[in-house]
């Protein structure tokens, strides 16, 4: 993906600009067209709630134009091969791009009686989600009445055009799009934090193999030198983080069970507020833990 | 399998008493012939003693021949149905009526490599032991000295004749052969006992799928009405428990974020003394948990 | 205090049956009289339950009369040694007998106001409070209307005759009054009960230093072989365990920082169920701990 | 105190810079003349580690001058007001100008029995102390042999040194010379920070009162806006932290007893690393704690 700077931007001339930025919101350039002339951007969340204001300032049938252009989730256009590379990389994010038979059955179902209550595609911002989450608010929101679901749909949307914006451009600031997600281990036994713990972080689906995102080894702080998740959403769904403490008892020669009373410590959340910070630690000794969602 | 009391052991005549304990040690009915004399016998642990005496007094060609008696596990008797009863339900509670091509090529190369050391079967108390930590106990004897290897085979012959003695035989004492696990739901976000929370015991192997054990449902003082493994020793191994916690929390009507934090809890931990007393407590909100080995 | 057999109460004459308890209900032997030819009694309960029977259904002058049959807390009969030595043993169990001069102040004030508002004495079953929870109970019920106030006196009386008559009578079964308070201390640095730990309780007071109650080494179980408090209603109030475990930790040969980062852990709580059972365990290794609430 | 910059004690003239730095060392305006000539020192450390290096070179008797040249702990000097203004506030910083009769007679026994082993005052870096472990290290160290304890007496001047130059100096860097003592609330109840949370830090002694020594409410994080200690050592000694979470409850309005089975939560704990940093949080909830030496 190219970035481009906020300084850049804001000195391009207008066919540029709407050419780095006519993609932010899916087929509607009229975005970036219509807060050409507010230049310039003191910052990244000036341009972005400019361009949130036009989206909704548009005439109720720009919007429902912007709504329709958006594609089916693991739908026809995904198959062929015709999205956006934006919602392309969103869909394959979440895993929409390898579902089994039976998920692309129920995607297709939802898909389905989605249009033919709204007759519009169904949005949601899958870089928030997982392929359970998804489902779920597919679910949910086809209980909506039409209004509210337009509502629904149009928030989604900048959701979409802001986290495109985050990544797009280079600013001094941020939007408030990020989560994080990390973790610390605390020796509780030796009293201080365990060092070189192996730790993964699987992302769990109802159905389906777990699927590792991240693995990383505590420092001397017992942390992992980064967040485990970082820098963008943490998809709303439910994960695991495993421990190898058993390893680490046993290098440090504290006397064990033999097999080890723990070894390997699965600890399992969910995550519900994708922009939320979830710190879930570990106190442990060979033969105890303790875990909490802390700050 | 036919119990008998210690009672109608004790008035027996000699032809009935063996018929009742010969299979006590495998293909032994001596050992039940050299006690018969030694009636009455006060206490199961006092009919027990004798005839682990009896065997370590046996002169050593009988001792080899009683282990030279036991089959192989997952070895040829099994395969065409040629064990003891005794012995095939023994090798069934580890599995071993069920490996997978791998594992039985694997008890296969062993068991070869054993009798090629020792001119003997590896005799093991298999309910004990999970399939795991059988193999592991297979590759480390198998660095034995042959003398040492003797007095361990002969060790697990009195084992599984203790644990088959005290199934078989109806007293007011029982040998000290049980192990116990057992486990405790705290609710320490409302202060009590965690009441209904339904619980899975699984045994978990290094290969393959986790196999359910138990189940129950917590009472009014957060415990299983029963201890989840009891009245026969636990098999060295490892093991998973799950507590759904997520269901406990949402029918008391606690906040909790959507999805729960917590859902289903799962504590992996292992078992290295059979006869032991494994307790492994629960203390959770919608937010944290505890657990450690308890007492 | 003599105790009674239920059976030999059962087979007295009235005299001697309202000699034993004529005194259950302060200056009350009317109580034993109305229940005397409801005999035999098959439970301790059945009594109970007659005794209490008999002193709601008394008119509401002989209720009256009962009620103001009882002396002031910390009052003039107190102070003139002029109480049944029932009353006497009851104030004293929770300090009454040894007030400060500001305390002694302010029960006279109560009383006074009391007596002034409801022409009777303020009755409070004090074996189930300590001073402080009298006190607030004093204030608290001091705003009652007249009607409830008579009720509350009531409730009251008959607790105390239930506490009175459970000392009295020795019999198979036990009235509901008795709390208990237990602790457990498990050692997560070394995975098992912490055996020969020093524990003591107090009693903790507003204004006052703190009172030892009772002390006790933890047995192999990591338990007092008593309950800390038991037999009896824990009075409403607050206490303090504590518990040595830097001792522990040094006898066991644990590495600890010099001094010892933990030494002796003080754990506060509040009893507020007279009746109910306080389990307050410690998880503890030399760099942490964990109590709660348990069962 | 007055301070002065780095750089304008690079700048200054020889006599300015030895009234500036003459009093670092008891008595020895001698060490701040010795590293004149050495300027410009690029740090704070670099000035630190040439005093340092010019006592440890100076000849034996100039360095035995230098410790003869300290006063008496709580002794003749302190009494009359002798002492250089550096070392009165450091003897007050450990309470040693408000001991108690016993205290003063201890300190003057000890002091006594020094003198006459060693021919020298004892010397300890007091605001790494307390004044229970000022008495343990006097005991402890009475016990060294002459050459052991003139070295111990070396390394004290020169913490002293260091202390109080990173007082005086003002520069980019700082010594390291600091501990840091912090703690953090986290609701396990509602599963975030607790915010609000009344704390007080006392530092206990063997005999007499707590000393409150700071308070603090906790933020929207948990924690205090500062550490409760930082910025100096942490003397060597045994402290308490009070955390009032009953009120935290009420105020949340989470379901408790009458009265709150926990009202003010004390957590008692000891300092061994002046130069430590001790983070002590409680993770709790109305019915629950732990705690624990952090990171």
């Amino acid at each position: 993906m190219t970035t481009v700077s906020l300084q850049s931007l804001n000195a391009a001339d207008k066919a540029q600009f709407v050419a780095a930025l006519g993609d932010i919101y899916e087929h509607a350039p009229w975005v970036a067209e219509a807060v050409c002339g507010r230049r310039p951007f003191a910052t990244l969340a000036a341009l972005h709630d400019a361009m949130a204001a036009a989206v909704r300032a548009a005439p109720a049938d720009q919007r429902l134009a912007l709504i329709k252009g958006h594609p089916d989730l693991a739908g026809k256009a995904a198959r062929t091969n015709a999205m956006t590379s934006e919602s392309k990389s969103e869909q394959a994010s979440a895993g929409l791009d390898r579902l089994s038979e039976a998920e692309l059955k129920e995607f297709h179902r939802l898909n389905n009686a989605y249009r033919d209550k709204f007759a519009m595609p169904f949005i949601v911002c899958v870089r928030r989600h997982s392929k359970d989450s998804i489902l779920r608010e597919f679910a949910r929101r086809l209980q909506n009445h039409a209004a509210a679901e337009t509502k629904a749909a149009l928030g989604e949307i900048l959701r979409i055009g802001a986290l495109r914006l985050d990544q797009r451009v280079e600013a001094a600031d941020r939007l408030k799009v990020h989560g994080r997600l990390s973790t610390h281990v605390l020796d509780t036994h030796a009293g201080h934090p365990a060092a070189g713990v192996a730790i993964e972080l699987l992302e769990l689906a109802r159905h389906g193999e777990p699927r590792l995102i991240a693995s990383a080894t505590t420092n001397l702080d017992g942390r992992s030198d980064q967040p485990l998740i970082g820098g963008r959403p943490i998809p709303i769904g439910r994960y695991e983080l495993r421990f190898h403490v058993g390893d680490y008892f046993t290098g440090r020669g504290a006397a064990q069970s033999d097999p080890p009373f723990l070894d390997v410590v699965p600890v399992q959340f969910a995550v519900a507020e994708p922009e939320g910070h979830y710190h879930v630690p570990l106190l442990v000794t060979p033969w105890s833990y303790s875990t909490y969602r802390g700050s």
